[in-house]
């Protein structure tokens, strides 16, 4: 809680910015490549969390086979850098102009989609039924957003393959793991999904040969006699989200607002990170809007665009002072910057959030 | 609730983007107008808002007598656009670098700047003591963020002062007016504060000749004996929390996400229009994550990256079908793309959001 907390190649900049203790980023993704080299699964880390080059390439170098994205910006953009496996998790409804892009980036890379209905598969087929595309069937695991029931999954796949499609698999997002003390449970739940979905698929003769899952508070309990690969998008960096759900410890946070106290009275600091850089996500059981680093102990109790509110457990630290604050949800964060401030061994520098705001 | 629900001169556009109705737009920016030229109130429109060039120029050219911004960053781009009044009613903690920066901005345009504490007095007295600027008082009247009690107004201007400022009056942000029905509540303490802060001024020799107030929620209750100037940043387009606060109607709407239904399953449908674009604001006493404007009795019951999930009162619209989605809170929803998509009588065009991402 000084002036001199933020790492001393920061100090010349102004806040608020979103910083990367690249060390620690580099472990985090080395510590899940290396607990997945030992088994049967394969990582396809998800690009939303970060949208940037440099980061996916380390992905790749530690043995990831590809990337997730959610949208087909995100997929141009991969593509164009250079990326070969690109797997495009989100039930498209493919438009004439959607398939043109589609169609772009499949001429540079091998091009993974979604399909939750019959009716999105025939949309895909008419569309994009001539290329070499592969399609997998999105079950949904009990977060309840997209995706079909897991003994549906095996009709819409025919639907699909009668629409000319090539089905390869199955895969779910178990986003109701992002509740405190459900994420063995939750991984359960996911597991058990993918097997009836892929028993439903069988009982169609399509083999589902891509079984896939995880997220960032599920893939330490993937269960490899299922799944067959996946998707985390938070790891590299860690939240105060993965904090409070016990996924991660406050070494294992890479990402973190450098903020400035612009007001304080008693135990109660102003400081000038936002909703515009921290995202305003708030779960009901967050102890608040982030986490302060540099006092774990401290909770920010209100949240407006470029203000934190934070109570401290003992006398606030006066203005001018630098904390560290980590968002709830980097995802929504890193969306809101145009480049994350590197901090490495040997300096300063700064990487393009090249995927920023590729919503379409 | 079809395929030709938004404007056709948007269909050629991929899902989710942002689109404003000009026709609405202007209606409420000359409302606004209208309704102060007959008070001694003048208009400062709050730019962090739209962040849009063209938005800030018709909003000159009704009437305002100049703009307010939150950020050095936003201060940059509108007096590099030629603005020449500019307020940035934040209490900035001026380091060298943001003091560099200032005095370029205040090279270009009259610069209004904001001061909570005497510490931040000297801190702004040091690094730009010998320019031309002006300075309030920032005020609590009640939302307990930045800002001092009215009473301890006049010894910080006194401090100010004594640092060689040129203390012109006192501002405050009635940030608490955002709860459903208390809206006449909290313009009369805004105006109480601030006609307490004006007094303590007084008793130190010094003329509060400006006395700033005003949000959107209460800016139609703002009491002309006591104010001289609101600052209301959202009613160009609205919102659902002013439609929620009954601050506007459905048709004063002017800007919404349009997005694609991509999921559908009994009365539920999932759009695809998430956090990534709508923003992640959901207050307490909202109905949900924002409002569908082509069917006002749905709720919009949970809000991912790329997701909202809707109830409908009825059976959901099947995949495919476009849906228009107000945001909850347009600044932040606006702050996520790089340009607007207005959709007018002559057709549609793109405004950049100048000033997106301006944080520092």
């Amino acid at each position: 809680m000084s002036d001199t907390t933020a790492h001393s190649g920061l100090d010349g900049l102004d806040t608020p910015f979103l910083a990367v203790d690249l060390a620690v980023m580099d472990r985090n993704i080395e510590r899940l490549a290396g607990r997945l080299r030992g088994t049967g699964i394969r990582l396809r880390p998800h690009a939303k969390s970060h949208k940037c080059i440099e980061i996916a390439r380390r992905q790749i170098d530690s043995g990831a086979i590809g990337l997730t994205v959610a949208t087909v910006g995100e997929a141009e953009v991969f593509a164009e850098a250079g990326f070969i496996d690109l797997f495009i998790a989100y039930p498209l409804w493919v438009t004439a102009q959607k398939a043109r892009r589609l169609r772009q980036v499949a001429s540079r890379a091998a091009l993974r989609v979604a399909v939750d209905s019959a009716a999105g598969a025939q949309q895909l087929a008419e569309h994009l039924g001539d290329l070499p595309i592969t399609v997998v069937i999105e079950v949904d695991s009990g977060h309840h957003r997209t995706g079909v029931a897991p003994d549906q999954a095996g009709p819409v796949a025919a639907a699909a393959r009668s629409a000319g499609l090539n089905v390869v698999g199955i895969f779910t997002f178990p986003g109701h793991g992002y509740t405190p003390g459900h994420r063995a449970e939750v991984a359960a739940q996911e597991s058990h999904a993918l097997d009836t979905a892929a028993a439903s698929l069988r009982a169609q003769g399509i083999d589902p040969s891509v079984r896939s899952g995880g997220s960032t508070p599920t893939v330490g309990a993937a269960d490899d006699t299922v799944l067959t690969e996946v998707r985390p998008g938070v790891y590299p960096f860690n939240d105060a989200q993965q904090l409070e759900l016990d996924v991660c410890t406050l070494d294992d946070i890479a990402l973190s607002a450098v903020t400035t106290v612009v007001h304080a009275r008693g135990r109660t600091a102003v400081v000038d990170a936002g909703s515009k850089i921290l995202g305003a996500d708030r779960p009901g059981w967050a102890t608040g809007f982030g986490r302060v680093i540099d006092e774990p102990d401290a909770r920010i109790v209100a949240l407006s665009e470029h203000h934190a509110t934070i109570e401290f457990p003992g006398a606030a630290p006066p203005p001018g002072t630098r904390l560290r604050v980590a968002p709830n949800h980097l995802c929504n964060a890193v969306n809101l910057v145009d480049s994350l401030v590197i901090d490495a061994a040997d300096g300063v520098r700064h990487w393009a959030v090249a995927a920023r705001g590729a919503n379409t």
